[in-house]
């Protein structure tokens, strides 16, 4: 028997050569081409034809026997009977084949996507400055965690994360944000979606009404979506969230996502009667409200406002935060603070839903913070991202005019710059990005009937010096919007 | 006005001195223990009555003024009138307040949990030998991998994962696995539950089923229940997953869910035969399999048998792999293979749903894989449970007789010794676990009409020469449940 066109075809990469023929000999038979009774050369024979090594042979036919592809008997060695639809795949016909493609849910929840990935370019919102990253620190408390790391840190966390970590957090928010939180209230998460994935499954059904904010944050969007909520958009004014009676006797939430200290995008903050009066009718509505506090570190006027999470004992808020914007969005750590009802239970099915891990980096973490470094680095960054927005303010203005309205500088690492009715905020943004920005329109975190004209400019990212020339190109992109494009 | 209340109570520890006047006037105007209109004293006579600075006094009230809790006029400061339900939770009534429990899937798809923490006990299963780990190499690779780190590494991943990560990938599953794939067709994940996970919500919908192995993998369960699907088991017999005709009919399937390498919890193979029978079936339900290998790495006897995913082209096979044995599970890293026709969609909605990041350890993985660190590694720890897995079958064989009935030692971390009517599987779990054992009983993993009774013993950080003693408390568990209680 021929059997030379089996060592014939191009071979996958990186297989080992004495692979070869038991690969091609299974895909043989899988296909077909083989069929079942056909009887194989004796081993020798074979290795002689192919110009292989006998054991090269053997071990094909030990393993195939083994696997049920071929049989040994004392006439030699034959292919198996294998099932009809060994046949390959033809033989089910192409009309019942699996449709290869994503759920209805997957498909309904996930956004448009930029068409060039806009992370590093200059006014891509939500990206802090890579290069201030404190790398010397960071990687000797990395190697310090390294150096104590046992089978707690190699293992899966512990309830809640790494204990070191949650008591760090605890004082941490305590100092810094004025929660009188304890330990026992926090649970380390992998950054906000994984957050806001946790909360929308372990406090949530499906069909259950999330109330998001619009415009918002789409990230969001996608993760309540695919936990099979019910979205339903409530218009932000200038107070922050704004339902109406409707919302709340048609849309009855179960959550509300909010961004109450530097809303996302428009960067507003939540009036503190809004606070108020959202925490009493989510009460009666039976609601969890969850707080995102994505970058209230890098609050300049005075100290950020005061979190819903803290405004009365026991608020059905949960809370939110991330060192993705504080440190790097790559380390994938954050936390969720919880109401002492139902933190323990919620720590818990956290451990089930994720079996979290990353004990080496929580553990470098907790030493991070425990040692003054995050303080100061927050320190550094809020002074530093400070002067980026007061210089790209001017900039904006001494571009634009001085009547350019602007907002969200209190807070975080992007403005808003709000455009005039006749120039649309997508089709700039879409020239920015050919031009090289990652400046993203208002337009497309806001859903209709909602209409919102403006553009995200982050500045995280952007060094002083930068600035002017890509403000430049900014109004490139602005001007050639009320120049038909037949002028050029 | 007699304030000196404000700094009477204890104080939340960590909190700044010259914040404590802040938070504490506070929280008496929105508990209405300071009722609206109230005026406070001058900023001058309130430092010296209550002997601090009067800067402190000022940033109270300035700040308060910002968040409308005070109002500053003229005639000085006074209490803001709030909406009526900042008058504290009480205002709100009890019977009002959110219940603060769990969403009922959430309650629903938990499983109950050991009493004890069993992570590192002897035969605590899925464990692998933490003493083991090439720390030495590893964090060499770390070391690099932050020398070279940018901001391709300190953001976001990009789609499917760090480029050179898909690619070592690639070419160990061909060379180890026989997986003739391309990096393209590998998804970078935060280990086998993040996997899973993704699987749910992105390829199928709420209410649709998922079929799991009974006795099966309990974190699965949790995944798919979390995810909104009907999970509907499937009984394991000797050649693996054995669905009758009435499960396919009346149970359609959407997912697969199978350990076909290495059952888990029994060890049993899957047969070539039930492996093709099952692609031809759930082509024609239009149903995806997930193929879990979570152990073939370590297969002693002969390589792996051949995987689902390689059977055929264009299988509806996702194959999951993770780095929690071979490496370690705090790592928080594996993969998925995917189909051609769908591994594109599937990696940008993968970025969409978990924003994953990691780029550092993503990087330091790839050159531990290309410098064949990996590969020797396996090969090491191979050896080394091989050895485990037949001292302990020895030691069980001693203790319990020859005709004991062990089953799953062919690969992975884990034995099961089935166990004889009457000696029932939980009881002895209970026990052990008072002996300070990690066992684990079969029947935890099985659900009803289905009955397995039996021990799964994870020997993956149970040294040699610990095994006998291990074996003895064993024997002490398993005897003192057929002395009835009384004659103790």
């Amino acid at each position: 028997m021929e059997l030379d066109w089996l060592l014939a075809l191009p071979l996958p990469e990186n297989m080992p050569r004495q692979r070869v023929l038991y690969h091609r000999l299974r895909e043989a038979i899988l296909s077909g081409r083989l069929a079942a009774g056909t009887r194989l050369p004796a081993s020798r024979s074979l290795a002689t034809s192919l110009k292989l090594a006998r054991n090269t042979v053997l071990f094909a036919y030990e393993q195939l026997v083994a696997e049920g592809c071929l049989l040994a008997d004392r006439q030699g060695t034959r292919v198996a009977l294998l099932p009809v639809c060994a046949m390959g795949p033809s033989s089910s016909g192409r009309g019942t084949a699996v449709p290869l493609k994503l759920s209805s849910r997957a498909a309904a929840a996930l956004q448009p996507e930029p068409a060039r990935e806009a992370a590093v370019l200059p006014f891509a919102p939500g990206t802090p400055d890579y290069g201030a990253f404190p790398f010397r620190t960071w990687r000797a408390c990395l190697e310090r965690a390294w150096r104590d790391a046992g089978w707690r840190q190699l293992g899966y966390a512990a309830h809640g994360g790494d204990p070191a970590l949650r008591a760090a957090m605890a004082a941490h928010l305590t100092t810094i944000r004025g929660l009188a939180v304890d330990p026992a209230q926090i649970v380390i998460t992998s950054g906000t979606q994984a957050a806001l994935d946790l909360c929308a499954r372990l406090l949530a059904d499906h069909g259950d009404t999330v109330w998001v904010e619009n415009p918002g944050y789409l990230a969001a969007r996608v993760a309540f979506g695919l936990a099979g909520l019910r979205v339903h958009d409530i218009p932000v004014d200038s107070e922050g969230l704004a339902p109406s009676e409707e919302d709340w006797r048609g849309h009855s939430p179960r959550l509300i996502m909010i961004t109450p200290s530097h809303q996302y995008p428009t960067g507003r903050v939540m009036s503190l009667s809004r606070r108020l009066s959202l925490i009493e009718r989510a009460r009666q509505a039976s609601a969890w409200i969850i707080e995102d506090d994505y970058d209230s570190e890098f609050r300049r006027t005075g100290p950020a406002p005061p979190a819903l999470f803290g405004l009365q004992p026991d608020v059905p808020v949960v809370y939110v935060g991330t060192f993705s914007k504080t440190l790097y969005p790559g380390l994938r750590l954050g936390y969720l603070v919880l109401p002492h009802a139902i933190a323990a239970d919620f720590a818990r099915a956290t451990t089930q839903a994720t079996r979290p891990g990353q004990g080496v980096e929580q553990r470098a973490l907790a030493d991070f913070i425990e040692r003054g470094y995050y303080t100061a680095h927050l320190r550094r960054m809020r002074a530093r991202y400070g002067a980026r927005q007061v210089a790209l303010r001017i900039a904006l203005k001494a571009a634009f005019g001085r009547s350019v309205e602007l907002s969200g500088g209190e807070a975080g690492l992007h403005l808003v710059m709000w455009l005039p009715e006749g120039i649309c905020d997508t089709e700039v943004a879409a020239r920015a990005a050919a031009l090289g920005l990652g400046v993203r329109a208002l337009g497309s975190y806001t859903r209709a009937p909602m209409t919102c004209n403006g553009l995200v400019l982050g500045y995280g990212n952007l060094e002083e010096g930068m600035i002017a020339e890509a403000v430049q190109r900014l109004v490139v992109a602005v001007e050639s919007q009320v120049i038909p494009p037949h002028e050029n």
